[in-house]
């Protein structure tokens, strides 16, 4: 990259962090736990956050989904809609990431007072949304068994900032060569000790396990 | 984005496509077809790039291959030579794209004046790549169907720049809710008649028609 370039990418990154922060402030101030919720095209993240919101119904536990697509559909929010929660659907206009004014914007159309969980799904994509803080608590990636099990050596840097991983469509790995030994042992050379959990949202196995975690996380649960 | 930040994205895609004419130029005189394979990552990408060298092993057509990752690893390369053909590996250094001077590095290292084919496979990316020309004489995409249904409505930039398609492993067909119809009225809106080619690089289904279509394309066969 030439100098001038970088030094706009810079000022891209600082502007983004101070909103980050005023994020942050925000979702604290209205006791809200929040995710970043992160993946290839197709892992299933929007089926990953409907298993949550189903296995977290009968506690009345009320949660948000901000919903970043690169272009005008509306085919995940009407998917959260249907399942009975509050969605924000954001149109990044092309952008391959979403970014901390984006966020601002739909947390302004968020009832917040309401909620004990926000989820942003980010835009299909193991590259871009890395580099940008959004301000949620924690960064979660899906890593889906048919991508293959070489993608943490293949894109370390989302890996290096997780919080979480989720191995999502394991019901599918007889059907798939997928060296589960290697893939984590990429995943541990990137982010030592990360919680991992392994799951299928079509057999429903592993979520348990999850929800436990995510429960917990919950300030007012 | 802001003037300026906009006035420097001009600048570098003007840049870029200048350097793509030189590179088209390079490999119409050498006689070379060329393809920037784009995907998400994990669509099979390198499985398809070997089916291809395998099915074209006996005609003693040529290939050579242009690997792009976000980071210095040699997993995909490794695998094409092993097949017996030349691979550069490009480390895009965290860029979420191959550009036209990437693939201009990467032709000074392939034996240009013995190759039928180039093949850039480009980062796993369904955004950033669309937006660079590298200069290959057509854009093909691999669909993959684990992927789901929907990636025509969400990613609609890179479909409306393709010149053929490839719906890969569709022997998961039976395990996985993919709508056909559904995915493929998608395609049709964004860019009508897209030839398409449907197959599995772990059956061997549907490859056939592909090789017969690419091999058509090779200016010395």
């Amino acid at each position: 990259m030439t100098e001038n370039r970088i030094k706009i990418v810079e000022k891209i990154l600082d502007a983004n962090d101070r909103l980050a922060n005023e994020n942050r402030r925000r979702l604290d101030a209205a006791a809200i736990y929040s995710i970043n919720l992160m993946a290839s095209p197709g892992a299933g993240k929007t089926s990953f956050i409907l298993s949550t919101i189903n296995a977290l119904l009968s506690e009345d536990i009320q949660i948000g989904v901000i919903e970043g697509d690169t272009a005008p559909v509306t085919i995940d929010s009407d998917k959260i809609n249907a399942a009975g929660m509050p969605a924000v659907q954001v149109n990044t206009g092309g952008e391959c990431h979403m970014d901390a004014v984006m966020v601002e914007n739909a947390l302004d159309q968020l009832p917040l007072t309401n909620l004990d969980l926000v989820v942003v799904e980010n835009v299909g994509n193991l590259i871009c949304p890395a580099a940008f803080n959004l301000g949620t608590h924690s960064n979660v990636l899906i890593a889906s068994v048919p991508e293959g099990d070489d993608k943490p050596y293949k894109y370390p840097n989302i890996y290096r900032g997780l919080d979480v991983l989720i191995i999502n469509k394991i019901d599918l790995l007889p059907y798939i060569d997928f060296d589960m030994e290697y893939f984590q042992k990429g995943v541990e050379m990137l982010n030592p000790g990360l919680k991992t959990f392994a799951v299928s949202c079509k057999t429903d196995e592993g979520l348990d396990d999850w929800i436990d975690w995510l429960r917990s996380r919950l300030p007012n649960r």
